[in-house]
């Protein structure tokens, strides 16, 4: 907590409670305070469009873009919008990756043969090397697993491309799960495929939906020697080249990439609060990130979020809600590839001693809100935060359990800062997650507004009640 | 139960155990079972094939029709792909409307005045009678409920079209629940207003977005007297002809309805059914109706539940599980406009003496599940399901509570059934629902086969350990 003199201090109470008693009605019962404010989100919420404006005008927030800089001079605009206490920026040094000209995947007719190439759905990986301009062209050998490639061994690797194919799990019920179970392949596997002499990495699209859209996402990057060109097919091309290869072991494909590192960039975390009445150093935050892979729109992954953000601290001012604790709306850069928004927020809650009570995120798409996730230090929050589930029920959220925050606010934990997670309904998520198709069109209004609800009602709650 | 002499019953009893024990294993423990049944549904499933057949080939399946002649076809075909123990058709009379020639309502400029008609999105709700061939042309008087129609008075109505406006509650968090707030409007509305003098009436669409798509629906027929043309407004249609009239009281809209009741027709519920091994003469239901209105392909409304039913007896055939009680499969008749399929089948689950367990229907559509309803008239069997909860929570299934049963399966309880209702995510489905656009591409593959594994999977502990 920050010094203050002790008279002071009893004075900015004293101030803080009358103004409380004057002008901030606690929104009544419990019952009535959730109704007022999932009405407010259903009936009269701006989450989707704001979503719109968002996408419309700052698609492909990648850090260092000047799309992402649009997008923050858009989220502070919005957020002074509000008539908040306070709208400031904070200062962060980013990755700057470019993808740079069209990249093109093609499978190359068998050797000898006059024939056409087939161009291969492809993207590249965010923090993939170039290829040479002119391409790069090798036989292709198929792996599973990073078991796989190592068991095959130097010989059998070298001058190749290697080409991770194991699918996301279909019978897994949960796609996160999944995607935990498959994504190795890429944030790792071209960094291994290097290690054994790959000349460059393929890697199968991380998603259960079988069409031509390639998903991209990061691969790990390592700033000197061992690095590959590395690009995601398409799920039915990755399907397709699998065939060939079965067919004729000694196909070749061509790959093409024209990506780009530049230095670090300066970039900002966008943060607005409405300051508390009672315990103006003691915050709760909610939020997302800004930042998108730039070649998407950004909707579920990450628009969603920031505007749900955003309307937390809308429905407070519409409902006249004068907090007690000083209630922070974050808007992350770089969540995609570094997580320097999230890393530099925690340096400067931990350089401010500020105390957060929770921090909440919402960074798993904008889909009917099912639950939220808790993880501490303080042991298991999440079944003292059970107390409510029966309030939250008439909303459809029916879970309260123990995990991780979203990527964001993770690094606080380690301040030892309670983190939630809003958890919305999976299914559909990872069908358009970091692609193209991940626009405004996939968001559901009604279901956007329920978890930019279930947030302030939970944020609500831990003002009054504390978790 | 049927009569079966003693000696026989005992040998078929012995026989079946025999088998049971030979042929087919009980899936293993509870937690073992359910992963079985879900990973059929998830990795293996036919669901969704199934319902692109029955929606490519038989769109607007309304009783009576052609269409639903074709379905009751296909769902038989394939009821006998799946080696049953039996698969038959109940005769059932149905109604037989047909909406003929495409209906048109326009409003027209104001008196004196030229101008053109302006088209509004509508279609004529199922049941209307028809408009003079050459239209019908009448004042608008907008109301937005049945009690402020009554408290107008014959004077004010004798003449006009009333146009009921209300929108569903926006507010309301189950969309479900908005639309039994404002569906008097449609299943009511018309013949009130015939009551007070009305030549016709316009409806407001029952659903929550803003778009130009107009869905049908029942309205309370009766056979003599008191029936006026209805048709059923777009919302962004029924938003332009409020604010036309605010602007001028006067203006007239002309309605054209070609639509014709014919006599009954005869139509089948479809039945499949794998026999029980030790308790044959005790039946667990599982269906869906197989027609859905004239309009639409009937994707979520009720193609899903159809599919899903029939997956369940696919699901217990793959995974080679001899049920202890008959498992039937269900594809009922004219839900839409008559309900009497289910009533059909009640009434011959009197005659028959069978005892019926359970009856679980799916007709919310094929979103992601969420839960169960259970309705019984032997107390609060939910309670006695909810010991099963923590093996569906993996699943995301995390709610079974009283409630009614589907629709179909709601004549059952007056006959001391258990009845259970399949509950998914609900935001989505108001806004396809009776209309065009409710078509395959609003199934979403692994929506639809979590709630064909979770009713499977509801099925399989009944079969094993009763309800």
């Amino acid at each position: 907590m920050r010094f203050v003199p002790a008279f002071l201090g009893l004075l900015a109470l004293h101030s803080a409670a009358s103004l409380s008693a004057q002008s901030a009605p606690p929104l009544g019962t419990r019952e009535t305070g959730l109704r007022r404010i999932f009405t407010e989100a259903l009936a009269h919420g701006q989450a989707c469009s704001n979503l719109r404006t968002l996408l419309t005008n700052h698609p492909g927030r990648l850090a260092g873009s000047t799309a992402l800089a649009g997008a923050e001079r858009w989220g502070e605009q919005t957020l002074n919008g509000l008539d908040l206490d306070r709208v400031w920026r904070q200062d962060v040094m980013v990755p700057h990756w470019e993808r740079g000209a069209p990249e093109s995947v093609r499978l190359l007719p068998p050797a000898g043969v006059r024939g056409e190439t087939v161009a291969l759905a492809a993207v590249a990986l965010g923090g993939s090397i170039a290829t040479p301009p002119a391409g790069l062209t090798a036989a292709v050998i198929e792996v599973h697993s990073l078991e796989a490639l190592a068991s095959l061994g130097r010989e059998k690797i070298t001058g190749k491309i290697v080409f991770f194919n194991r699918p996301m799990d279909p019978a897994e019920p949960e796609p996160g799960v999944a995607y935990g179970g498959a994504v190795d392949q890429r944030s790792r596997g071209p960094r291994a495929a290097a290690k054994f002499g790959a000349v460059a990495a393929l890697v199968r699209s991380m998603t259960q939906t079988l069409d031509d859209v390639p998903h991209t996402g990061n691969t790990a990057y390592r700033a000197e020697g061992e690095n590959i060109p590395a690009a995601a097919l398409s799920t039915l091309a990755a399907d397709r080249l699998s065939a060939a290869l079965a067919a004729n072991p000694a196909l070749q494909v061509e790959m093409k990439i024209h990506s780009r590192w530049h230095p670090d960039a300066l970039a900002h975390n966008i943060i607005g609060e409405i300051r508390g009445s009672e315990s103006p150093d003691e915050i709760i935050v909610v939020g997302g990130h800004l930042d998108s892979w730039d070649i998407t729109p950004g909707a579920h992954d990450n628009g969603s979020g920031i505007v749900q953000s955003i309307e937390v601290l809308r429905i407070f001012r519409a409902l006249g809600y004068q907090p007690r604790h000083t209630i922070r709306c974050v808007l992350f850069t770089n969540e995609e590839n570094g997580l320097r928004g999230g890393t530099a927020y925690a340096a400067y809650a931990r350089a401010s001693g500020e105390k957060h009570l929770l921090a909440v995120e919402s960074d798993e798409g904008g889909f009917t809100p099912r639950g939220f996730t808790f993880g501490s230090a303080q042991g298991p929050v999440h079944r003292r935060a059970q107390r409510w589930l029966p309030l939250f029920e008439p909303y459809g959220i029916l879970a309260f359990t123990r995990g991780a925050g979203g990527a964001d606010v993770g690094p606080l934990m380690a301040l030892g800062v309670t983190v939630g997670n809003l958890i919305p309904d999976g299914q559909r998520y990872f069908d358009h997650h970091h692609t193209v198709t991940d626009s405004f069109d996939k968001v559901h209004p009604r279901e956007l507004a329920l978890g930019a609800g279930a947030l302030a009602a939970l944020i609500w709650l831990v003002d009054q009640e504390g978790l």
